[in-house]
This record gives structure tokens, C-alpha cells and sequence, in this order.
């Protein structure tokens, strides 16, 4: 009953065009990296609650309709900020784009080949003689560099671009397995097919120790960044108060995901939702390690060179100085603060 | 099969993110006016097809979240292109917003209050004591206008704003009847209720004779127009094509179309791209009639007043002279020309 009246209140108020704030009712574009699913509740919850709005933000949330292009808008400065994951910001890097990561939306999501068992796939060296989606260029370098290290020729498998549609061109039979995230197209290809899935970690099969290259962060470009840095950092302010609010009530946020984008009402949805809540980012930092990790495998799959400067990819100082908390510690003190000063 | 083979092709190369042409990878920024659904199914056949490609241009189309927020997007030039209904061109303008219509997407669709018909609603008056959903703030505004004119007071019923979500609203009991296109939302919820429904269309209650307030159109705003004039003119002339292939293939436009976005592969969406196929305007012109009607509309609805101009509105001059061709005619001229000459 709660979420109800919360949400006929959205409906009624929060959801409006009549900007409240009278000094400035410009929009601030954001561009998914994917179709709004479980994994951007954080941002869709710092919306309906008016998180945004509170730090007088106006939100424009968009969905992309192939991956590919996110890359492009942000790094030509036509959206104001997007998600994408971190191998893409070192790609975007590379093109000359100036994209600079202010945060981490959704940390080390595991990410490898998927596959029905019924394919015979048990370890990498059966992608011999398979066909093999992938979503955008860099998954299809990243297969090729699996097969590399796997003493596999690239004329033993094929590889199929499928955008956003991996789950589906395997139950079309147009691909035998695909790139994906676990907690999302695992789950789905397993409800979809009613089969049992298994996954080939690129984490494990790369060495990598970290599926950070996926990782899925807040890109600005530094155009936008040098006149909106204030308002960047409310929009990190907000959103990290969406992921509190997301972990501390993960059922009342799907229940709310839902009732605004009905079609997440699934099972399945439901599923990917739970799978997906372990990956949230509490503080949205950018990890220093991951990015030195993903700099060297950047430069391993020839996406960037050694003259790549992991610093300029990517920022913390839009970060809340600490996480959002609704109280003051009593003491007025936090103890890192203590600590740091001592 | 051979939608198959194209779409392998397109997988492989129309959905690359590396630009072919070298003198100009800017992208074109296209945003929905709503989730891609089937009567975007012109300008995605332009795409996966190439003919976008073959003018020069790189469109990524994003999705909105949120109705509303289209408006705002165009009219403060954060996209190059963008699909909004005619209703809501006037109130753009009347908003101090610079944004034209450059040609008619979506021509006339049936618009007006959806309802199962188990609620017992028959006419408009019916709808004392009940609560009803719209998409936006103008859907309110027409709502509380048609009751006016019917004479119930504002206070013997209840509005909810429920954006994308009329028949999710419906069937979760938030709503007893919402405002909706009869080819989409009607028909969407016919399906998922399994029972009958029925529509009081807008343009009969309201004596308008059309429903050219609704029709979605392609809207620039003046600041980019005056930029790229030419881009406009190519956008236009791929999308004219686009609908032509749609209506010369539809069951292969339609199969196209899930290939690539798999969520639309239901019996419902199937449904829906049928009833829609005879809206789609077949030569993409702004109607003169339509917009003195609408204009007439949007004054009574007090969204502008008589200082609007309607021919500030709209632009013929970006589509192609004529409607796109494969052929060019045995003896050199249109009878169209021929007779416009004499």
C-alpha cells in the first residue's frame, strides 16, 4: 500500500513537465547504456523519489537502441552524461574522445561466454566449429584474444554481432553462444529456455582476477564537465542516495521500477533484479586497481597504446565527500575523517 | 531466409560502430516520443536497411522514458531530431520553444479514452466517479476540456498521470479507463485482459472531425535546423523510403524489426504493427488542414492563444519533391509537374 501511494503521488507530481524550480529548467540528458533494466533501479529510484530533484536536477532518463551508440553521443558531447562500461572509456580514450568516468554504477558484474549446456560447450576450446555472439566491437576483440590464448585459428569459429539480443538469437538458433553479463543474460536465457546455462568467465579465462572491465560507469564529457561541475556533482550526490535507497529496500524498489516500467514485471525481470543486487556499487568510486588492471588488458587487446594515462579516464571528486547518510555522526566527526586528520 | 541473410549482413556491418564515411562520423541524435514500438517501424527499416546510411547520416534512435520529458529534449536543442504529436508542436511553441515539424510520421491514429468494457463505461459521461489515466499534461488537459463541454464538473472524477503505462494502470486496478491510441493501447489491452474493450475517440466527442492531434511528427528545433538544412532534407528522404519498404514488406518489416528488437516478437505487438499499418503517412506531409484544425484545438484547450502562427509550425520544404522512387518515369516528368507547369 505504501508503494501505491508513493507512486500516485509520482504520478501526480514528480513525473510532471512543470519544472518547480524557476531559476533553472534546463534538462540534464541521461543516456542508458542498455534498455532500462534492473541494474539502472539506483538511478530510475534517485528519479521517482525525487532525489534529483531535491539537488534542483531535471533528468531526462534515455534508453539507447544498439549499444554502440553511446560511445559516439557521449564522446561527440550530444547527451550530457551516459553509462558505458569501462573498457569502452579506455576505447573512447583511444578515438580521441574526452569522456572521463565520475563514478561506478554497477561494480565487476560477472561477464563470459553464455551458452545452453545442450550446446556441448564445457570449456573455451568448444567454441571450435560454433558461431559466437557478441554485442559490440569489443566483444568481438575480446573473443578473438580468448582464442589467441587458447591456441584456437580465427577461422575455426564464427562470431555474430546480436546488439542487445544475445538470449535471443541462441533461442533462434542464429548464434550457439554468446558474450553476456551472469545476473542478466544468464538468468534470462535460463527462464527463456527452461535449460540449464553455464558461463565461461572472460575474468578467469584472461587472468584477469576481475570482471572490472565491464564494470558500468557514469561517463561525462570533459566539455560538459569544465561548465557543469557542480552540477555533476549533485547529480553523484543523488544517485548515490538511489543506491542506498535501492540496497536498504531492494523489494519496494523493484515494486517501483515496476510500476513505472511495467514491462520489468516478469519473472524473469524479478530474477535478474535479485541476481543483479550484489553488484550495485555502494559508493560509486572509481577503483584505482580496476583501472590500472583494465588499462593493461586495454593495451593487451590493442584497444590503447602505453601512452594511455589511466588518470585522465576517469575522476572520484564528484563523488559525495563521504557516502549520503541522513544523520551527523553525534560526535560531529567520521572516524576516516579522524584518521586521515591524525 | 532472406530476412535472415540481411539481417547477418546488418549484424555484421549496418550495426558497426567503426563509420564508414570519413568526412563526417557525427552522429545524428533521434529520440522516440515514446519505447520503440511498431510504428516506429518506417524509420527502423531506414536504418537496419541502410538508407540513413546511404545519405550520408549515422542516426542513434533512443527510447524515452518518459513522455514528458520529449518536449523539453527538442526544445532545448539536447537532440538533433525528435517524435512528438502535433497537439504537443503547438504547445512547444506556445512554451517559447523554437521547434518545427518537418513531416508526419504517424498520420491520424485513433485517439481517445480506453476502457474494458466490463467497467461498465458507454459514454462520456460515464466517467463520474471514476478515475482516469493520461500520458502527459495535455492529456489532462483534454480529459478536463471534453468534460466540460459534457458538463460534469472537474470534481466528479479523478485523473492519474501514468505516462507509458495506460493498460498496466488498467489491469492493476490504478485507473478504470485512460486515454490511449485505438491502435496500440486498445489493442494491447484487449490482449493482456482477454476481454472486450471499447474507445470514446477525442475527435467525435470533441466535434474535431480528425484525430490530427495526435499524429506524431518529426520536430527540429530552429537552431539546428539552420545548421544543417541539408542533413534535415537526407533524414527525411531515407525515412520516406523507409516507409515505403515498410508498406511494399510489411510481414518482412515486421519480421525485420523483432529480429532486432526481440521484446516486440509477441502476439500483442504483432497485433498492434497490423492495426497501425494504415496510419502511416504515406508521403510524410505536413497536412495545412490539420494544423488550422489543431490550431483552432489548441487555442479552445488554452494551450495557445490567437497570436499563434501555425504555419511557424511546420516545414514541407526538407521532403523529397516527391515521394521516393526506385524509377524515374518513361518520359522524364511527373503528371503531377506536368500539370503544375501547364
Amino acid at each position: 500500500m505504501r508503494c501505491y501511494s508513493v507512486w500516485i503521488f509520482l504520478g501526480d507530481s514528480r513525473m510532471s513537465d512543470i519544472v518547480i524550480s524557476t531559476t533553472d529548467n534546463s534538462r540534464l540528458s541521461l543516456l542508458l547504456n542498455w534498455y532500462a533494466n534492473p541494474y539502472h533501479t539506483p538511478i530510475f529510484m534517485a528519479h521517482y523519489l525525487g532525489f534529483y530533484e531535491d539537488e534542483g536536477l531535471s533528468p531526462a532518463i534515455m534508453e539507447t537502441t544498439d549499444p554502440s551508440d553511446v560511445t559516439d553521443l557521449i564522446g561527440q558531447n550530444k547527451v550530457d552524461i551516459a553509462l558505458k562500461a569501462m573498457i569502452h572509456t579506455y576505447a573512447a580514450r583511444a578515438k580521441g574522445y574526452k569522456v572521463v568516468s565520475t563514478g561506478t554504477l554497477f561494480h565487476e558484474p560477472p561477464t563470459g561466454l553464455i551458452f545452453l549446456k545442450s550446446s556441448g560447450i564445457k570449456g573455451f576450446e568448444d567454441i571450435r566449429g560454433k558461431r559466437i555472439g557478441y554485442i559490440g566491437r569489443f566483444g568481438k576483440i575480446i573473443i578473438d584474444d580468448l582464442a589467441r590464448r587458447a591456441g584456437i585459428e580465427l577461422d575455426a569459429y564464427e562470431t555474430v554481432r546480436v546488439g542487445m539480443n544475445m538470449t535471443d538469437a541462441i533461442l533462434q538458433n542464429q548464434v550457439d553462444a554468446g558474450m553476456g553479463i551472469g545476473c542478466f543474460q544468464q538468468v534470462e536465457l535460463e527462464q527463456a529456455s527452461g535449460q540449464e546455462t553455464g558461463i565461461l568467465r572472460v575474468d578467469e579465462l584472461a587472468g584477469l582476477g576481475c570482471c572490472c572491465f565491464c564494470s558500468i560507469l557514469f561517463l561525462v564529457n570533459e566539455e560538459y564537465l569544465a561548465h557543469n561541475e557542480d552540477k555533476v556533482r549533485r547529480f553523484m550526490k543523488a544517485t548515490q542516495r538511489g543506491v542506498q535507497w535501492t540496497l536498504e529496500n531492494p523489494e519496494k524498489a523493484y515494486d517501483l521500477l515496476c510500476q513505472n516500467i511495467p514491462r520489468l514485471r516478469t519473472e524473469t525481470f524479478r530474477k535478474i533484479y535479485i541476481s543483479c543486487l550484489p553488484y550495485f556499487s555502494r559508493d560509486l568510486v572509481n577503483v584505482e586497481r580496476d583501472w590500472d588492471k583494465v588499462g593493461t588488458y586495454a593495451q593487451e587487446l590493442g584497444i590503447t597504446d602505453e601512452s594511455m594515462d589511466a588518470m585522465s579516464c576517469y575522476s572520484n571528486e564528484y563523488l559525495p565527500e563521504r557516502p549520503y547518510a541522513d544523520f551527523q555522526p553525534l560526535d560531529g566527526h567520521y572516524l576516516s575523517e579522524s584518521r586521515a586528520a591524525s
